[in-house]
């Protein structure tokens, strides 16, 4: 059985950037790859780093988890291939994690972007998250894991961990992870052009209640000039088009002739046609979020299922140090 | 029930300066304060620091263990009132210790003296260990802590996160740990008038087999002036009998005048007499260190005691967060 690992931290709700690099892509990736299973991390650990800050609430987190499970419910997975956990509910995941740390030179740490972004003004566990990141990597023995550009660096630190403990092992080796990073779309742009990201407060949310679906599309900024005479890459609405219903440049501009170039109606248009187009998986999502026993369930069968596995691997580091 | 820590390290046997400066100590302590218990950490998460080095011996160090319990048990002391127990084998130590890393500055961490003597040249356990020995602290709300003099900077930092957890709750708060400096017996010479320890290799055991003993007994240098004529602070073999015989000058001086200052004499006197003073406890001692299943049986009842203890401060700190 082999390992796509898919980490998904539960800080905020998953958007349709998200969906177009690591949701959709990993999960066709499956279904032209029969011998893998998907495992989706949800990083509750790594969400842990923000318990220092201010604004830190803990049932709009926990609540996120079951949003981010109902999303891929809502998207028809196979739940028996498509396993969907906490990190949390891993029981040697810090036990790894405190091997790892005792493997890892200091020095080489503070090589890391976080580290010389934010220089000494970060807690402990932000400084060392990515060692976490390797003992997830490790005590699944991925195969692929899907991580956006910005892991990439962090990756290499799992990839040396791992080979130092594939030096210490005579008989069995872990996998050196290969990371699949989505080139089509990579970079998903966000309602101000940059990338579209939960901090950047810039998102499209599909699953979101009609409400503020409406409100997010007739806030997006428009011109006074008619469309036909602007460069259409910079209204935003355009990557609308071809974010959520796969238009091309030629078919959008189509679309928008049949509106005579009406911004107003364009945008109606827009909020509608997601309603439209997403309808069964916005009806499974709401569906499934209010069914919380069914979503516990869920997790706690995958919690055996996952610690089942950890614990084999985490059997193989034990026995070289303990 | 109140809680006194002592925190011992398996990565040697136990030798006269633990004796004199904790163990002796916290034992009597425990007499003149009836309402407290004694908890022995054998920290073997610590010892993981060392798994880069390249004398890491997985065996050596999990015997260590189990003398380390002998020793104790050796000393009768009130196993219902003293409790060993493996770090490791308890449960939620790590989660804790993974909290208390997400409320540390990095910045501040820095300011310790092991990563001032070391700088960059450390694991990153190396660096993160003050805050494990706070999730030991604060997962047993301790009230009394024996240490050394090197920890009292780490049990600043412990007090530092406490407080801080403290003020995130209403109706409970945790001890801020008393710390307990042995005065009179804080620094016991080694063999080579340096502080008595593992690391300077100076120590002597009255633990060991005969032979070891009476090799170490013999190897201490003497002078070839007569006793009489020198500063007895400065020949080792006066120590021998302040630690172990309890000599003040006067009796250590009468002793030597029976020996007529025959250094020769002196110390076969020494080997003798230690073999005869310390004769029960080194009886029982090798009795129990054979006794593994014994000796597994007590870790195993006391993982399940200290677990519980753990349990109900674990939930208290979990709450808040998660």
């Amino acid at each position: 059985m082999k390992i796509i690992l898919l980490g998904i931290k539960n800080n905020g709700s998953l958007h349709i950037g998200h969906l177009l690099s690591i949701i959709y892509p990993s999960i066709n990736f499956l279904k032209n790859n029969k011998k893998y299973i998907l495992l989706i991390l949800i990083a509750d650990l790594h969400v842990l780093t923000y318990i220092n800050n201010i604004d830190y609430n803990k049932k709009k987190y926990n609540n996120y988890i079951y949003k981010i499970l109902s999303i891929f419910l809502s998207l028809e997975i196979n739940i028996k291939k498509v396993l969907i956990y906490k990190q949390s509910d891993i029981k040697y995941i810090l036990k790894i994690f405190w091997y790892l740390c005792n493997l890892y030179k200091f020095n080489r740490l503070k090589l890391t972007h976080i580290y010389k972004k934010y220089l000494n003004n970060i807690n402990i566990g932000e400084f060392i998250y990515p060692i976490l990141m390797a003992s997830d990597i490790i005590s699944l023995n991925v195969k692929y894991i899907f991580i956006g550009k910005d892991q990439k660096q962090h990756l290499e630190i799992s990839k040396y961990l791992i080979k130092k403990i594939n030096i210490k092992l005579l008989n069995y080796k872990f996998n050196i992870p290969k990371s699949f990073i989505n080139k089509k779309f990579n970079k998903v742009l966000g309602l101000d052009f940059k990338k579209m990201s939960k901090s950047n407060k810039n998102t499209i949310n599909i699953f979101s209640n009609k409400k503020k679906i409406k409100n997010k599309i007739f806030k997006i900024k428009t011109s006074s000039k008619k469309l036909q005479n602007i460069n259409i890459k910079k209204i935003y609405i355009y990557y609308i088009y071809k974010y959520l219903f796969k238009n091309n440049k030629k078919k959008f501009l189509k679309q928008c002739k049949n509106y005579k170039y009406n911004f107003y109606k364009i945008k109606k248009n827009i909020y509608k046609k997601i309603l439209k187009v997403y309808k069964n998986e916005r009806l499974r999502y709401f569906y499934y979020y209010k069914k919380k026993k069914l979503l516990k369930n869920i997790l706690l069968k995958n919690k055996y299922i996952i610690n089942k596995i950890v614990y084999k691997n985490y059997n193989i580091i034990n026995n070289i140090f303990k």
